[in-house]
């Protein structure tokens, strides 16, 4: 199993923008094989702070999954709404 | 539901030593009323980052399981081994 944070501070005017493009990327990618979890969280003090937590079968479905047609439309509209962001592959060590 | 995602950078000679230190609050941790999960991971490019992610029924739980004698014991002790930590709280909007 590979677990997947991807942090990301918005624009705080583009938050909501953001998330109407996360509802269709959510969607799609949890049709997708491999994909366990797929979820889409807003910090609750910082609410421009938004983070996908993810859970996939493989290192292989997660890299099928960066290939997709939504993942390689929709992230690059999303990156334009970034400040920042931060991206970590982990794996479950207990 | 409250989503938690505690990062934290170590000092690599001690990440094993963490990591034992984990064990047990893991363990006990899992016994608490009102936690739903709660893991460690370890990314898979840099050992020394470690994450723990979490799952309340609420932010009364988080807020006990800080008070506990398992957390005030261990995390004083998991502070001396980290070079730097982030800490955030979710909720869950998609």
């Amino acid at each position: 199993m590979v677990k997947v944070v991807a942090q990301n501070t918005m624009v705080p005017e583009k938050v909501e923008e953001a998330i109407r493009l996360y509802q269709e990327l959510v969607a799609k990618t949890r049709q997708e094989k491999g994909c366990i979890k797929y979820e889409l969280f807003q910090d609750v003090k910082d609410p421009s702070i938004l983070a996908v937590i993810e859970e996939w079968e493989s290192q292989e479905a997660l890299d099928m999954h960066m290939k997709t047609e939504h993942f390689t439309r929709i992230v690059p509209m999303l990156n334009e709404f970034k400040v920042s962001s931060n991206l970590n592959i982990y794996k479950k060590i207990i």
